[in-house]
């Protein structure tokens, strides 16, 4: 099969905002074995439009948009494409009453205007949006199918892959085994791998880098599951063996949803003393549903006097060794585990940049301490790229140490 | 003019590559004055190329193409351009020299396949890479103007603005502005501006949703530039007039940074104390270089002892009430001013879900506190969404009532 995907919208095509659509959708058809040929990306003009469609029937099977769902006026994709295909739009009234719901539970009135959300081509199926009111459409018609998906990336995700998924999946059974690192660049992970990734011509095993960690993708394609399964066992037994150190999920967790697993596991529960990282570890902590069963508190103490009230730190030792140490770090996860009386405590302090380095303290420079009742330490780390980064890398690297602590 | 821009290579239609380069030249096409109407991606094929070729002379006046200028078999954009627009390839000696001389300065010699890329369409020009080995082109014929540029970005970027902007610069200016709002939906603000949308024909006016916020974007295109900026002050005041209780930047500044320049033209310091946030309004906020002059401390007080022990919680308040409750959100505002002694603090209490909902209180219910030695209240807001939604919406929201108290 094989498909174009399609994006329209004038914040596109000026450019205030970049396509990530595009490239989420491409990756996972390649993952179900559908071949993308080409991207386009069209203005919100109508005309212009309707000639993407026509191109894009004569040249493809399988036609994806995103965007133009919305109630404005200038979302006109589902209009563009309802009037090439030759189908009426029609109200559909469980849409309607769902998208009155949506405004209800707000205690808001509907827009007139969103009731252009509710009609659908005739023939065709919905596609529920948790997420926003834009509804997705999927058309079959003369052996092309046609996919309508919303423009803002959660809606479009989550639809893609609850809903579309299921429907366009192909034949050919693809499995795709992700292995999840922290704490190895990716070229050095390349080099460990080598052998394995030349050895084994059934499968594709590449390494894909995002900021502060490292995928390994095995994609195994074949007709019968038990081989592909068992191969895939065998590959993922020899990568365990070169870097079982650097790994922290086999299953795209994320790092915090293992370190929150270990802790309910134990029945521990944990605190958090941010300096550099700013609420980060917190924020993406608390991201995880039921949080609140692990985590007691986090202290984010900026200034220098909330160190001393909130941690009891010294004011000897923080004049003494400077805010950013190794001494401050212990003393500020000993510090939050005396105070709070939890089992498990983590503290950061380092120079997040652009400002703030000294000759002793490059920016990038990241303590990290650890108390428990037993035992406390302090892992040290100096991080690359801008402040954003090094926060980002930081949190990471922090609920790694977690993870090896657990 | 009416441009196309023309992404060739494997890399971007499988999804390994993300697509920055075409919203970069986009942008800076529009700065000058050329409306893009399309983007298209095409995999390294030479026969889906050159559809995509002639579809792109039909429809516009300036082709850019990024991308296989390299010396590898598969890089055939230049071949399949020469061959749609009926032009021989020609040695070219100025080319040759400078690429041998490009692998004389790293004392290598010049791989063969290297010398691909001294060959040229007749009747076009080079434009020179200062960083790579690929030359850029540059054709003119019936009409229309045709660049091929390589696919590295910064090559890419280079050549783009040393060489292509002075070659295709128009006469007309285009300027966008982009105001910002938070507390109000896409679809009422559009019903809002309703009018002058409709007016002003000679400007696009446009909103755009993003979550938990609204853009308004107005193009306006001419030629002379105080008519333009006139013009756009007049629809600046005019949405004012209709809309400036949403408006909280007229720069594309983040709701964060606003609340941050107050701060610091105010020379005050706050304090935060999260719950149902968990630490997103801190990590917001302290991902702004310079944070700490005006920030001193957050407590994320998650657990109901936390919020007791931490904030000076009445347990009997607490009980009666609930920690999900206006009493408490302004108790935990109130209670971290007294113990901080900083000028402002705000407060955060809600049902983040996906559990936690009572009969009273659903999910996305939030409450948030400000306090100041003079004044202290609370806002109430029901938001819809997830986990994560809630979450990023109650921060903006948050920020936005900072910004209101200020």
């Amino acid at each position: 099969m094989k498909a174009e995907i399609i994006s329209v919208g004038t914040e596109i095509i000026i450019g205030s905002t970049l396509n990530t659509n595009v490239q989420y959708i491409t990756q996972r058809l390649s993952e179900i074995g559908i071949d993308v040929l080409f991207h386009t990306s069209v203005t919100d003009d109508p005309e212009l439009l309707k000639d993407v469609v026509n191109i894009g029937l004569e040249r493809v099977d399988l036609l994806i948009f995103t965007g133009g769902l919305g109630p404005t006026e200038d979302d006109m994709t589902k209009e563009a494409v309802s009037e090439i295909l030759g189908l009426n739009l029609v109200l559909n009234s469980f849409l309607e009453a769902n998208i009155k719901e949506y405004f209800n539970k707000m205690n808001r009135s509907m827009p007139s205007n969103n009731i252009k959300q509710a009609y659908l081509p005739e023939g065709s199926k919905f596609l529920i949006n948790k997420i926003g009111t834009a509804p997705g459409i999927y058309i079959e018609k003369d052996n092309k199918v046609i996919i309508l998906l919303p423009g803002p990336p959660k809606e479009m995700i989550s639809m893609f892959n609850d809903q579309v998924v299921p429907l366009i999946k192909q034949n050919s059974i693809i499995k795709i085994k992700t292995i999840n690192t922290i704490g190895i660049g990716e070229s050095s992970l390349e080099m460990m791998l080598k052998d394995i990734i030349e050895e084994e011509k059934d499968f594709t095993i590449a390494t894909y880098a995002q900021e502060g960690k490292v995928d390994i993708k095995i994609m195994a394609k074949g007709n019968d599951i038990e081989v592909i399964e068992s191969n895939l066992d065998k590959i993922i037994k020899a990568i365990d063996n070169k870097a079982s150190k650097y790994i922290y999920s086999y299953d795209n967790e994320s790092i915090e949803e293992v370190v929150y697993k270990k802790l309910l596991e134990q029945n521990k529960k944990i605190a958090f003393c941010e300096s550099c990282t700013g609420g980060l570890i917190a924020s993406m902590f608390t991201r995880i549903p039921g949080a609140s069963k692990v985590f007691d508190r986090c202290i984010v103490s900026y200034s220098n006097r909330s160190k001393i009230e909130e941690l009891n730190i010294d004011e000897d030792i923080l004049s003494k060794y400077g805010a950013v140490s190794e001494e401050i770090a212990l003393e500020m996860a000993k510090g939050l585990l005396k105070k709070t009386g939890v089992d498990i405590t983590l503290s950061t302090t380092g120079i997040a940049g652009p400002t703030g380095k000294t000759r002793e303290n490059p920016i990038g420079l990241v303590y990290i301490g650890i108390a428990t009742k037993d035992n406390s330490y302090v892992v040290k780390t100096t991080l690359s790229g801008d402040r954003d980064s090094i926060q980002n890398k930081a949190a990471l690297i922090a609920f790694n140490e977690l993870r090896k602590a657990l």
